[in-house]
């Protein structure tokens, strides 16, 4: 997506080898207008396709999956990262890395709020090695529902995440591929 | 608003006399309708106010303060609830407590996202006792910027912080006020 590229270009600050910052629009402020047009252009992506949820994981993938579910007018419902509490009455849950904060962590899903037989996109801001999303999957396949597709709003491409999900027959549509952002320049994949 | 309430009456689940639980549609799993026109009603009656910017924390303000920032064309920042890494530039920080997690917290906005002179509109899905809210009036007042007002999903009347911010001076809408829980009943603020 071109204006998702280009605003990658002009306001994200690349770290390392392995980590881009872009906060100033996808994660920690928040671009209402670019974000709800990403959002119309994966819902073009995956048309044709029945969805009947949209889910993410807290919290920088709730703005993009909120709008997706808004235009759609379906449910979404964001992974929580901590474990449930002996409040709850019943929670899906599997086990993820985080590789920013070089932790493990457990997310879970309420039972109440994925249906077997369901239609399920996984939408996050973020696809690196996979370990969110095949967590998220797992959740899913859990419930009884099936994962239609994941809809990305960047995928570092150098990573492998999610050229392994499509080999594994997951449609993944992502709108910005980094290549690479190896000497200081972001590549996007052609 | 009538609608918010009627789904507080109908999906809201009664813990005990201080906890209301509404994550069927506000706060795990996501009612993007109600959520949609939450958001129109609270621009309603901010209406005429200068507002150049939402503040909210994750996760669970995030929808409701995305849709505000969305109608209004203004972005949105949400406040985390870690501490900045080393890595960051520059944070505003102030501490709260979590009554529902019993544990004193951090929360943290870029010094880029929130600028001298704008008007701040703060958002978040619950209001109790008042200290996150409080928080991030610090963190508006620390940018030289000014708390426009706070636009609240659901107010617990009876836990007294939305009344102390009115006291303050600060206007404080909210869609839903709860003035009691006891006995396993909803009763609403007139």
């Amino acid at each position: 997506m071109e204006a998702l590229q280009q605003k990658i270009l002009e306001k994200g600050i690349i770290i390392d080898d392995h980590t881009l910052k872009v906060d100033s629009f996808l994660n920690h402020q928040l671009d209402t207008s670019l974000i709800s047009s990403m959002a119309e252009e994966l819902i073009r992506r995956f048309a044709g396709m029945p969805i009947h949820r949209v889910l993410t994981i807290e919290s920088s993938g709730i703005p993009l999956a909120f709008m997706i579910g808004y235009f759609l007018r379906i449910p979404v419902v964001f992974a929580k990262k901590t474990k449930p509490s002996t409040l709850s009455s019943g929670f899906y849950s599997a086990e993820s890395y985080s590789f920013t904060r070089k932790s493990p962590y457990t997310m879970s899903v309420s039972r109440d709020f994925i249906h077997p037989g369901e239609e399920v996109l996984i939408v996050d801001d973020f696809l690196a090695g996979g370990n969110a999303v095949s967590a998220l999957i797992e959740i899913i396949r859990d419930a009884g529902a099936r994962p239609v597709g994941v809809a990305i709003a960047v995928e570092k491409g150098f990573q492998g995440g999610g050229d392994s999900l499509r080999k594994a027959g997951i449609p993944v549509e992502s709108l910005a591929i980094i290549e690479s952002l190896s000497n200081g320049v972001i590549q996007f994949r052609k």
